[in-house]
């Protein structure tokens, strides 16, 4: 079986009518569907008009009545099934019953879900968190408790610890394996939205890192095999913070003087999947971004990911003080990070795939369990940006990208590949747009 | 990051000697190292000379002296690390440290561990488990409690659920996505081992089947792509258990005579990974097994699979009428089932992933993010097959494959595609071998 | 550039009005046309009234007038551009100019062409040839002289040279390279129709057969690779044909006994691509059929293959006396071949690429790059079989292929990958088809 | 069949004894076998002691004698077979036979052959040559006659059609499929040398381009298919070449301003490949160069090619104004050019594959089926540059890739996909090698 149930959208409730003054619905709302144990996660959309309610759930449309504190909500499904909830609303809470039909099971099933209003725009201004990780985690989890609470505009400031766990002194704090600072709950943030991680600063702390002399075996052919059969060993770089490049502590007879910059990135950057799916490993990538190990993901970097849970729960590590293309050893200069990263939300954007922005070009992030699938998707995953935020034709995204598409192999050393597909801002400059917005213009306080 | 201290060999320990009897501790051991928070399992092989002790740690070779009960090993692990271990040694119980050098922190490292004792074959005759399963799974979890302790040798005869979590009656007891029946814990089972489940009956329980009218996305070409863009409406099959027939309930113009004989499988059958690697989702495959929707694990089929954690920890689930290759809708004829299965051990075989057999061929798996990966795949699985079990050489190998592999495309639905490499059991009866036995010879009571 | 004007349809003509008799022009013409120097190839339907005519044009709607022998063409090319022609009538022939306009020079051209008239079914009863070639082809060509002319339901008996171009009596008759027999020129055949072929006899015709004991690149992974780094060395079998059987002239320690059955097989069999394309090397695979190496191209099948050329020019070789699926050494068990095939024709039918059919199945050949691609090519083209000769709705071609396909990965040897899509007849025969004719009713005399 | 005795390598020859002034054979022959009317190239290495010959056959060690104009050679080839040679030599040519064993036949055969001196250093100055093409060719094909014979050192001035076969003026001067300008004849050129092309001026010499608004196949994944399902009709662009800028003739709703500079490259570039391979279509790709589409190809860019038939015979053509990384339309923006070259030598480097050079990166091309296989080819190619050129150890490789290869997808309209490798000569400088040539030292006069 493939996902069905699993990504079923969730939808619609309702609730018997009384006497008394409506209760105020009107606004959004993030909504927590239980079944069997596994939370799923919604948003719900109402405007009001006395006992008359009409709005969406999690995109589909819904009409309701409200009578005091009992609302009743009605709607269909994409398969045109009939979703009814009832619930008690109090203050900024809900609580009830949504019946919905699985197309699986065939028939109308109940749960109960419970439903807290969205905040509004922050009334503060900004603020900066100076956060101090202590525990580290292996998953992209939704079920794991925010380590901190930010609001849209806010700015962190954090550490990340090596892939293998060890922090700035060299220490090991975690288990290896990327693991990862966070979760961050954004205020605000619901299904359906884009998390916008603005990548402020991205230091190196510390004089060394570590990586392998192995090319990984999506990159070799036989005769590379034969020729990289002994590879693997570890290698450990020396970092010239003050020069900003990276040396062998040990080269070998032809590497004597060989020296790169420095770029620290991150190779891990994530919001938390959907419960439903499970909790991928911090060594995995998909739809929620992840181990990516995408070399342009730097300082000045914006990163666009979608949002599945509330809160978003943003997740990030893996740093690397610098890394060729798609990450051909498997492990980069792998290295602990001083990070400073703000966050803003996109309401109601829904982008598919991990999206990355920076002065120079808008990039879409295809990751797939092959480069020929990754390609496709990166592919899909521009173009659904141009469509909705240029509004090209089928046509004019053609002609558009076919003279200015560029790709790049981002990832090749685990277990999704991952290509992107640039297009620069020169060229998108000279694409009239109804309204002239940047790409997802993010919204602060 | 790729994964390299995630999945370092364990490796050795020891312990202050004293004036005593030295304890007993030849023979096998389970290891559990603690890192972080986060259990790793090994296996440890000793024979003892009155104090002197040598022996393997998972594969590594080691040598120890015993001192009443204290226990001091010394070895080198794969890249010539020293890796030292202090334990206490308690009756069938191990309790110490070990300290080894992580390649990647490049320093040692220690850590807490405790070993028990693996059972000797089991002392009674096999039994019979009539098990009721009342919680099922969503991932393939090396954390889960096991539901039932067997025995090599012992059989379980039990149910599944349809991948929606519908039980024979059609009633939902779990949210969908493959819920599994287990774990179940196999006594005697360590990493390293393979563990050998024969299915005995594998039965339909009740009368219809769900699937849909789709065609999964990597089955499309882009003509094809554009001619079933309106699929994946649910389709109900019956099931006419008496003739072993599926009809359509609602057939279109062409198909109302359309009836395809049933075969029930297993679409998951899987082994708890190591908890380093997380807990994959139900829905998911690996070198655990999985789901693989191979529509040769039916009755009379025997499947091989590694273990990684002691007991195994075998689940399965997502029980199908009978699916054409691959299952192209993304859903199979999906159903609940009665199961039986029976296990046995092999130890120290260490196969890299599953393996199927049945009266006529032997099966290897292959399972990867392509179609074009997981063909090599299968290839090297079934050449590790051929060259441990039949000690065949190179060229030899390369003759027999030559004349005599079959592949099938077994799995296109799901993240990995599966491929299976098969050879005739009629070749392989005119390969000769130094010894003698089928593949690998389980290992009963 | 990828390949449109090469490929461009061919469309219209026309002639100056004379006040005669109309020269009669209904029938069934093949068209030459002659662009800078190379031949295209297309088809002239047309039914006539008097002076008035209607028809198609290589699948376009054409119209026309006839004046004595002078006759003038109009129509629409898939672009909606015009098409003009003025031709000449001359008993069974036409010569004259035909405009149309390229979508890629974006102006009319004119080129000269000559039609002649397609014959009608034969009329005498089907021949036996009895073949014995002389030339051999290393190319897959449309412009080499034909060997043999043939009429629908004529048989040909001839023989094929081995891969390295040895006879029955191991004598190198032509350079290596799969030198294949023929062309045979099919009377009657036209573009667009397909060239069935019955394979009714292939025999092994000498006492040996040559392999090696490589495993083709696409068939490595990296470890793999480094283990069958010494492959490719010839290997000789020894051919038993009174008993059947192939076992190895200097067996290893292991395959002393290892005998297999043959089942011999044409690695190669192809109609001429059109010249537009250039000349495939018969190491090549293509829409045309080619080097496909798929071992159920054995005695008793079928193949289909589409007609790209006035007279189809069938072309066979490369004879294996056995393989394994894939021809994963790269050799099979190569040797020469006595081979009897009959040919007939399906008019119009536009099959997209090869196809074969036994006793048992049909079976749509995927041809590509990849393994990936070959497979979604071969569902493409069982599904459009079913939809055409068994006029499935998209929701019934899911619940067919769903529940009844079977994947076999037929050729990893050669450039293209090759897979076959297979449906076995007895579920086929559960299926309503409007008329009820066997999949494509191939046209005897 | 797969592709063994075709590409088989020559080898060896001799002569009987004369009581003479033995001949001068010391030098550099190119050598033609003829086999069943099929030419195959070698190049023959020699030096002299009297009557005594030592040297190479195309890399295999040989030893001769020569008495009069009488040459014997022995050798063994690359499987340890006898090679022999007899052959007479006069002035500057041998003509003879050669027996060899094909180890697919298992038997020697003997051949006639041919050899000619080649040329040394050209004594002249480096010449100029304007050429006007008359004929131009859809195969890269090495049976064609020389359009122009030129030496080292000479720079060729000439034009190429587009795509479609139109020239500057608009005018159809060959049909359409990639028609290329050549062969150039290059003196001394030999199989296992390298052609080095340098890309001196590359310029529009019209107003308008043409392309479509189709993405290619390679490039959708079924949603994007279903969306883009109306694409590939023709699409005018202007070339304003005062401003250097591509504009939409006519553009759609949001590209009315839309304009690109424009960056003209040549979509193809080869040499011709051996005969026994058959030759490719001008729309095709491989180790030879061909039609790669790569928007690198550029003024100022130097393109490696293998040789493989004497004279390497160049050929180019395909111009695109500009290109998108890999050509997804189809076409790009396909135009004629103004194009000049020069040409240079290097004896015995025996690249694989092409390469290409700027003043900022050396970058090795991979095409192969897909772009998982050309991702492989880029990196083994670059690879096997870095280790012949800069002497990298297999560590150093993986360290020096790791930190500094990166990847983009250059071609995803063809049958082969391809991926380029790039180095940046800031990072090569770095390294230290044995001697410090720039990568592949060409030879001039």
């Amino acid at each position: 079986m493939k996902q069905w149930m699993a990504s079923m959208a969730l939808l619609g409730f309702a609730a018997p009518a009384l006497a008394e003054t409506p209760a105020a619905v009107a606004g959004r709302w993030g909504l927590t569907v239980e079944r069997f144990g596994v939370p799923s996660y919604g948003e719900l959309l109402l405007t009001q008009d006395g006992e008359r309610v009409t709005g969406t759930l999690s995109g589909i449309a819904v009409t309701g009545v409200i009578a005091g504190g009992a609302f009743h909500l009605d709607g269909k499904d994409f398969s045109q099934e009939p979703v009814t909830g009832d619930a008690t609303v109090t203050a900024d809470r809900m609580h009830g019953t949504i019946t919905m039909t699985d197309g699986f099971f065939g028939r109308p099933t109940t749960f109960t879900f419970t439903a807290v209003r969205a905040g509004g725009p922050a009334s503060g201004p900004p603020r900066r968190h100076d956060f101090a990780p202590t525990d580290f985690h292996r998953e992209f989890s939704a079920l794991v408790a925010p380590a901190l609470v930010v609001a849209p505009g806010d700015t962190i400031q954090t550490i990340t610890l090596d892939a293998a766990g060890a922090d700035a002194t060299g220490r090991p704090r975690a288990l290896g394996g990327n693991p990862q600072t966070g979760p961050f709950y954004v205020e605000g943030a619901l299904p359906g939205d884009t998390l916008v991680v603005h990548v402020r600063r991205l230091r190196l702390n510390r004089d060394y890192a570590i990586s392998d002399d192995a090319i990984v075996r999506r990159g070799l052919d036989p005769d590379l095999a034969v020729q990289m059969k002994d590879g693997g060993k570890p290698v450990r770089w020396r970092l010239d913070r003050t020069r900003g490049l990276a040396t062998l502590e040990r080269p070998g007879e032809h590497t004597g003087a060989y020296a790169v910059p420095v770029r620290p990135m991150l190779g891990c950057i994530a919001t938390a999947p959907s419960p439903d799916s499970g909790a991928p490993s911090a060594r995995d990538s998909g739809p929620y971004g992840g181990n990516m190990d995408f070399n342009e993901i730097v300082e000045g970097a914006t990163v666009y990911l979608p949002v599945f849970v509330p809160g978003a729960l943003l997740y990030f590590g893996d740093g690397h003080a610098l890394q060729g293309d798609g990450e051909i050893n498997g492990n980069a200069l792998e290295t602990s990070l001083d990070v400073e990263v703000s966050v803003e939300l996109v309401h109601g954007s829904r982008i598919m795939a991990p999206r990355v922005e920076n002065d120079t070009y808008i990039m879409g992030m295809g990751l797939a369990g092959s480069i020929d699938d990754a390609y496709r998707a990166a592919n899909a995953n521009l173009a659904a940006w141009l469509r909705r935020d240029y509004h090209l034709t089928p046509s004019e995204l053609a002609e558009v990208m076919g003279t200015a598409v560029e790709y790049r192999i981002s990832e090749v050393a685990d277990r999704n590949a991952g290509v992107v597909a640039k297009l620069s801002k020169a060229r998108l400059a000279r694409l009239s747009t109804e309204i002239q917005p940047p790409p997802p213009s993010p919204k602060g306080r």
